[in-house]
């Protein structure tokens, strides 16, 4: 497998993002490519999560990642060890991706061929969310030790993502986490908000977050 | 107590953002008031850190805190609890503060007479990193949870930062978290950089800070 490229993203000279996105899922959807929006705190476990989760898909699927930093490769290096397709972008110190720079990203990679991609996007619960990234759907990551109080102080991105993965539920019990307040907490924001609790670390729950990621990609393909 | 009050900060108007951060740092001086920028990710444990540290410096000197919010209260009210002074900001929707809704709020505060304010930014390791506040100094907080790879990840904010707390050590035990690579990579964005290793659950290591910190107010006030 040849290393990934790494590219630099420049921000987008459009001013309707908006629009961009839309036609970005124009492409996606003729070429039958499913592109998953991840995001989350830094530290709260995406590069994991998609290990748990590609490693089980790739054998069935054509798999590739999108790795959005703003100046590392660890984790493009890390999927690569894993035999997933990877390109590495770098944000040159932006906070988030907009459609354009995902287009780039996308155009760069090449996806013609792949069922599914994900884009890990930058490590941050606040400037992502303001941002369609062109996304067919977009998940986040909430890790135990964050807290369950994350819905309320942080509202948009509950309520712009159509899953959450409540990741680390291996250490729940040395953490003051109320998975019952998390839950009312996050529905109160999004009530369609679909909830998988799992360990990227153990395997516990990944099973149930796969069946429904593949479910998507089978129904955006048809 | 009377309840905290709640200011919605509005975004600068001037275009420089240093020489706005200057001014509010000699309007400082000269109150000797030394304000603290505490920035981190989301659920690191900044409140609970400022808990165990203002829980014992609050009865040597008199002690504020600012919580800078996209839209809740929550830590304002723990912090009210606690018998400190606090005034909520509510940034709206923005993803950090700069020098100017930093000052709209130290004037609506009214920090005459306080020693010591501790300005508890947007949880975000990216954004916040980019804007000088105007504090005296920033200090931040990783916490064990979000893995020892965090400096070669988000580079700037460990370099603006004067001091880095490594919080959580408590579950040191139930995470692959290596403290010698945590520094070394933090020490390779910044030689400088103070490490506090606590747990503010605990109280372990608190202490510790709470003399840097002493020592720090004491200096300014000179």
């Amino acid at each position: 497998m040849d290393k990934y490229k790494v590219i630099e993203v420049k921000e987008s000279i459009f001013a309707d993002n908006d629009k961009d996105a839309d036609r970005l899922r124009e492409q996606l959807k003729e070429q039958k490519t499913y592109l998953l929006n991840l995001m989350s705190s830094p530290g709260s476990g995406k590069t994991t999560t998609l290990k748990a989760v590609l490693g089980k898909l790739k054998d069935e699927m054509n798999v590739g990642v999108m790795e959005a930093d703003i100046d590392s490769d660890v984790d493009a290096a890390t999927m690569q060890e894993l035999g997933v397709k990877t390109i590495q972008l770098h944000t040159g110190g932006m906070c988030h991706l907009d459609a354009d720079m995902t287009r780039q990203g996308i155009n760069e990679f090449g996806t013609e061929g792949l069922d599914l991609v994900v884009l890990e996007n930058v490590g941050n619960l606040v400037c992502p969310a303001e941002f369609d990234t062109g996304a067919v759907k977009s998940i986040m990551i909430l890790s135990v030790p964050e807290g369950h109080d994350k819905p309320l102080k942080y509202p948009l991105i509950f309520q712009v993502c159509d899953a959450l993965i409540i990741n680390k539920i291996d250490v729940l019990p040395y953490f003051d986490f109320d998975m019952e307040k998390v839950e009312e907490y996050a529905h109160m924001r999004n009530p369609k908000l679909k909830i998988f609790p799992i360990s990227a670390k153990t395997g516990e729950g990944v099973d149930a977050l796969c069946d429904w990621l593949r479910n998507e990609v089978k129904e955006w393909q048809k």
